[in-house]
């Protein structure tokens, strides 16, 4: 069923010469199916299929985009064993994982269907005319949110379902109006061509417009840099790297015609332990940490990459405790041989930088492609000298910084570069004793947890996934939960437009009974 | 009381050595007061005392926020008729329009003072915590949004209120929880100073921090460019050129942490006259264009520059009607030499372009600084294959293509600049048959007008000012109307974060009775 071949639009299509496999690092062998990269031309057609289908899609309505994403999550799921089964020879995550990240994957294009259904996410606001008011006349405005254009998604190596092909990026898209072009990442590109041809099914099914999706294979960097130079492309969609993300914001910017990339990169999350709680419940918490570190290998970007304590007996004991324990923990398989190797390179560079500390590492030789976990320490003022330490290393690596006092822990949360979370274990009074801490880093966040642990993305209405700059390149949007819709759409004011004519959404008689704000007031009524 | 000093904070200051004088250009003579541009030191201290501020003002309940905002509509009230006589001594306008400027400035403070006593604005979702849930428990997670940091405005020389100092920008700032720092507008110093001291006032009457507002003199580019390349700036608003709207965007994408620019920047807002009310009203629509291309001596970032049309009779009689009537329109005074000069430059640089042609024009002497209007018109090809007429002639200038048919109109919008404002002056069932055109419209366009003029921008709810770029540098957001204050936030998650210590808009007992989304359902109540 996996063809190696770029859906351009609804065609399987193979003009290319450059070609490429999958890895399966669990057994450390290439997959067999080849992947033709998609050529210029396909990358061209795709974007001009794209632009032709956004004037139709752009007017679908929301039950009709509600069924599309409600066929895809189907579709998906119709895709049973095989799609589990290439998951895991292209990332060597396990089957659980797999399941589980289906689950997620369905279940937000699943939620966007609901809020397209529904409607009211346009913010429908209307105000009305006087023609009696002075000086001048009033006119009639009414205004909602209407989709960009062609957006492109670039999958996340570390997540082949849930942000990637038919991951939240897309699903959003798809809910605002927005035809999606997806430059498939290489690592998964068995997985990727596969959800691919679930959305191409659904679009058929739901009657779509050819062009609603393209698929585009790309092992390098070539077919996404033309992609998001192209003027038909409106906006882009990035999880990765600091440096990949950076490079796209550039191109973007660089345009033209400058576009909004949202890009959700690095982090390392930091993790604030309060004297109190360190004193009384380090132990159950180094516990607990050693898991967070560890899951998944490290590979998620809100792993706590970073804790910052007060040094003495209890920051010693919490040391030595997660010590003790993530040694017991066993390595587990990373996503790619590149990823290991990138684990490896950054590991060791960071262990070069003076006055940092190993305090626990498994050196033993574990299977080929298998993460080693390691934790590490350092002193506060160290820390705060040397920029290199601060940054992220991609995978189960941690830092503890043992700070000579509150002032040099505050210091150091100031000078964090923006991250996706904060954490802060402390026990309630902590939290009022040390208010200028926790204000400090909620200048730094996204999201700011107390008592628990960083990894572990809700998916609902309320979820920030992103930050200031470089977990995100726009603090003002979210990359997880419903709200992510509006990186892809903008406000739109129709003037004295004649009641028949307007979209549903915004007619007097508000035949969707979505809310809407009606001179001031929410009201779900006809006018 | 105008003392040609900068704010830095609540003190007047004037450190620097350059200094400018502002200029009257209904007398041709420069005013008396002499301004000292902010020196590095004061935009140092200025950001310094911005970010200090930004501590405390971030927690400033909306009560207080509120308090603040009207007591600027307030104090800027009472500064009475100086506040009129030195608008007008520094551009030209008439009284009447300075008292009109003045009301729909106090009323955006109004709106947005009204906005964040209500509270509801900060869309607090609230999805709780089910320990029962398998396989995992879900936390409890709560959002709001919160403010971005200190915010830069940049005033515009056509707004010296409402889109300056104390203007949108500024008021959305505020009302976000935001500590501005105005770079004043040259050409109007000393209104600026006026409206800047109103906000000390109230500043200081409402217990605002110190540094919760700067205002900088600034004659040049480089407090501007200074402001922006500052780290603890962390965002920027600007009203302008394209020119120097793109310089700040590029700033602030090449900064370490680029941060947003809100740039609302030029626009020669295309008008579609279709073929039957060209027929049927062509004469009616040109007498009242002939109003709205002079309105203000053309000096709106919505003066219709650009009117499309079918080549034939009718559209022939509209250019004549349009040129008769226009030239029977007393020209007015402009805003300052700088700008009728570059008015007369840009002009003569269209006039050079091969097929543009003058249809009527006022050339007899005026005085001084007066804008002298024109109206030209060209064939579609002509505008098709020139990109030097699609650029935007500041002032009383107008250019009517003629398009040689249907095809030729829609290729023209396809290939039109994005824009503030689209207009359609058409027959109902004229909208129907030419949807094609209002689709390719709606792509270029923030707001779309049905007979109308696109002059006039009500400041309300439902009114999008803001569009693809280069009409502004990103059209998710809008510059007019409450819902500008969307620019200055972001959202914020706190997860498993104990109630007492939540802000209050997140807090179980929901004490502000605000709007909230609470497991996806919207509530007043309390949890």
């Amino acid at each position: 069923m996996i063809t190696g071949k770029n859906y351009i639009g609804n065609v399987l299509s193979s003009l290319g010469t450059k070609t490429y496999k999958t890895f399966n690092p669990q057994t450390n062998l290439e997959n067999e199916i080849v992947y033709t990269e998609a050529s210029t031309v396909e990358i061209q057609v795709a974007v001009e299929l794209a632009s032709k289908a956004f004037k139709i899609f752009k007017t679908v309505s929301g039950a009709k985009k509600s069924n599309f994403l409600n066929e895809i999550a189907n579709e998906i799921e119709g895709l049973g064993d095989e799609l589990i089964k290439t998951y895991c020879s292209e990332t060597g995550l396990s089957e659980g994982r797999a399941i589980g990240e289906r689950g997620r994957t369905v279940f937000q294009l699943r939620s966007f269907a609901n809020l397209v259904k529904e409607g009211s996410w346009v913010e429908a606001t209307i105000d009305t005319s006087n023609v009696n008011r002075q000086p001048i006349p009033k006119v009639d405005i009414r205004k909602m949110y209407i989709p960009l254009g062609p957006v492109v998604v670039f999958g996340a190596s570390n997540f082949p379902l849930a942000y990637s092909t038919a991951g939240g990026d897309t699903a959003a898209a798809f809910a605002a109006g927005c035809p999606v072009i997806v430059k498939s990442h290489p690592m998964h590109a068995g997985t990727g061509e596969l959800v691919a041809s679930a959305i191409i099914n659904a679009a058929l099914t739901t009657a779509m417009p050819n062009g609603v999706f393209s698929n585009l294979n790309s092992s390098g960097i070539e077919v996404g840099q033309i992609l998001v130079k192209h003027s038909e492309v409106k906006a882009v969609g990035f999880t990765g790297s600091i440096q990949g993300g950076k490079a796209l914001y550039d191109i973007a910017a660089q345009r033209e015609e400058p576009i909004p990339v949202f890009a959700e990169m690095g982090s390392v999350n930091p993790v604030i332990l309060l004297p109190k709680i360190t004193k009384s419940k380090g132990t159950e918490w180094a516990k607990t940490y050693a898991g967070s570190i560890t899951l998944g290998s490290g590979q998620f970007c809100t792993n706590p990459g970073l804790i910052l304590g007060i040094k003495g007996e209890d920051l010693d004991n919490f040391i030595l405790v997660l010590s003790e324990e993530i040694i017991k923990i066993k390595p587990t398989c990373m996503l790619h041989p590149n990823i290991i190797e990138a684990y490896e390179n950054n590991k060791a560079k960071m262990l070069e930088q003076k006055g940092l500390e190993t305090t626990a590492s498994i050196n033993n030789k574990v299977s080929k492609n298998y993460g080693r976990q390691i934790v590490t320490t350092v002193k506060g003022a160290t820390f705060l000298a040397n920029i290199n330490l601060h940054q992220e290393v991609f995978g189960p690596f941690s830092m503890v910084v043992q700070c000579e006092n509150v002032d040099q822990l505050e210091e150091i949360i100031s000078n964090l570069e923006g991250q996706l979370t904060g954490t802060i274990l402390g026990d309630e009074n902590e939290l009022i004793e040390y208010s200028e801490i926790i204000s400090l880093l909620q200048n730094r966040v996204g999201r700011i947890i107390f008592n628990g642990v960083p990894t572990g993305v809700e998916v609902c209405s309320a979820m920030v996934h992103g930050g200031p700059y470089p977990a995100s390149t726009d603090s003002r949007f979210t990359a997880v939960g419903i709200n992510s819709i509006k990186r892809w759409v903008r406000p739109f004011s129709f003037q004295s437009w004649p009641n028949e004519l307007l979209p549903i959404e915004l007619k007097n008689e508000n035949p969707l009974k979505i809310s809407r704000l009606v001179d001031g007031v929410k009201t779900s009524k006809s006018l």
